[in-house]
């Protein structure tokens, strides 16, 4: 399968059509454009089958939901165009993402209820991490915690996934001029919630521990499947309030979205990640993975036992995947 | 001068460019669309200048400060956009909104530093009210407050307009079924911010009060002018902390934004404005005015005497719109 390998060559799924990306456009009166008035998703297609398809569509309609978007597709019809997409562009390994919108609408901000709507869709080729594959991220992340804060549920639901990023743009942007490539966002009273794309995991004493859904964080797909694959492993985890100050002493952190899969965090607020823990037992949980760290990895991550639970988690990832779809 | 009268008719200016409204598009790939990562001002036209552009640019710079877009225009340029767009549409009177995006990027949710912007420019005719015109509402508005909160200054500067507008979108929503057009959004701790397009005042015992911009509150450019127009007419006002108690037992309440210009509340929470109030000496303020509401709301508006202040404001406001412009 040849994968096209910059996107003027791709061809995106645009109002039931598929168009060349350069291309493909939406009306400026689209409320997607004027207002971010749009549900998407971001899915992996991993042997040209979608994963986790039955956890987005369900995400991405409790989205629409939220919107009160009545767009009418079934599920099945939307796999169907991206089913569609991918085969189109002969991709096999691939990010792919579909947004929803209200469409042309008349008159201002309120929406109305008839609803001629948009549905998109992007793909480009992203090739699997997996068990002989190479991480999709070129690096274990840098991470900062930035001034700008998650925005409340009460003020728009984090589980909604809507084309309002400015958000995690204004957090992103606070990185500039710093080694860091994800933002780690507090709440108002200054919990932990998550990433700007990503959740956040630590590792505590052999403990998996990630942010409660009770605050302002996005209950991710990838999260969820990785506190599965810490349940069949019979991993401690709890997801519960996290502090600064268990991120900072954590013995591992990792991140999580679809396109990153699971990715180490080497870097925390300017100190490498475990080296505040405590000279407990690691050793024999490091001991327990030795040679498990994926083949590729050793290239670009200097030590993968340093993150042993992290590492056992992405190799259950994989091997998940690697069953479902090669 | 005569105005196009549907959407169909009209031009719009995209991208350096004027082209039919139905044929102005943006890529899917621009950031605007993507993530809502844009700045934008509705303006009006008068007379076929823009009102208080000034005072526009000023915020639409400090967005693009805020959003990070190094857009590279001058306020002269922007400008001379909108005039062509208002001539090539002959419009003299009419509803303007300019946004700057952020264009097409590769990555992710990260801004990369080097931005080729999208101007997009949207007119439509839009009779002014003034002296001897109508309202460019048909009804005073009827307002509920929701229970979506305004997003906190920490998460979403309120002064930066960006096409993230899921928040007042939510807020709206919850108005379907009921008899309002506008919702009253509290913040965090429940004081009175704004409405989901509009800045509030309200009238207690003579004196004019609206919600300061220390908590997430647009700085309003009508809001503004309202504010000049009381110190001119020697007004007391004040912009301090808004309980929803103010507003219900106000004797008057009205509304701005840059289209509505004035806009008085008939109805708040289910309760006709002004109905709480004490039996004070409104009588005199009202006779003050009796003779000054402009033409033509009677035939909407059943008691124009009912807001006494609010009338004085709009005829200052509409004198100051005449002299400049007509």
């Amino acid at each position: 399968m040849t994968a096209p390998d910059n996107a003027e060559s791709l061809l995106y799924h645009v109002d039931g059509e598929l168009v060349p990306a350069e291309e493909a456009t939406v009306s400026v009166d689209d409320r997607g454009f004027r207002y971010g008035d749009a549900a998407f998703e971001t899915v992996r297609a991993y042997g040209g089958s979608i994963f986790e398809w039955d956890a987005h569509a369900d995400r991405l309609a409790r989205t629409c939901e939220t919107l009160g978007i009545a767009h009418g597709f079934d599920r099945e019809d939307l796999r169907a165009r991206i089913d569609e997409t991918l085969a189109a562009n002969e991709l096999a390994d691939a990010y792919v993402r579909l947004s929803i919108t209200r469409g042309v609408q008349p008159g201002t901000v309120t929406p109305q209820r008839p609803v001629d709507p948009t549905v998109v869709i992007w793909v480009k080729p992203l090739p699997r991490g997996g068990v002989d594959g190479q991480p999709v991220w070129a690096e274990p992340a840098v991470v900062r915690t930035v001034e700008t804060r998650r925005i409340p549920d009460a003020a728009l639901p984090s589980a909604a996934k809507t084309h309002n990023y400015a958000n995690g743009i204004l957090a992103r942007l606070e990185l500039r001029g710093t080694d860091a490539d994800e933002a780690l966002m507090l709440d108002g009273r200054g919990h932990v919630t998550e990433g700007a794309t990503s959740n956040v995991f630590l590792v505590d004493d052999g403990e998996l521990v990630t942010p409660s859904t009770d605050g302002p964080v996005l209950p991710g797909i990838t999260r969820r499947v990785v506190l599965e694959l810490a349940a069949e492993l019979e991993i401690p985890a709890a997801t519960r309030s996290v502090e600064l100050q268990d991120v900072a002493t954590a013995d591992e952190v990792f991140l999580t979205n679809s396109t990153w899969e699971l990715r180490p965090v080497c870097r925390f607020d300017g100190e490498a990640v475990g080296q505040n823990r405590g000279a407990g037992d690691e050793r024999s949980a490091l001991d327990d993975v030795a040679g498990s760290w994926p083949a590729g990895w050793s290239d670009t991550v200097e030590e993968p036992s340093r993150w042993p639970l992290t590492a056992r988690l992405q190799r259950a990832f994989d091997e998940r995947v690697d069953a479902r779809y090669y």
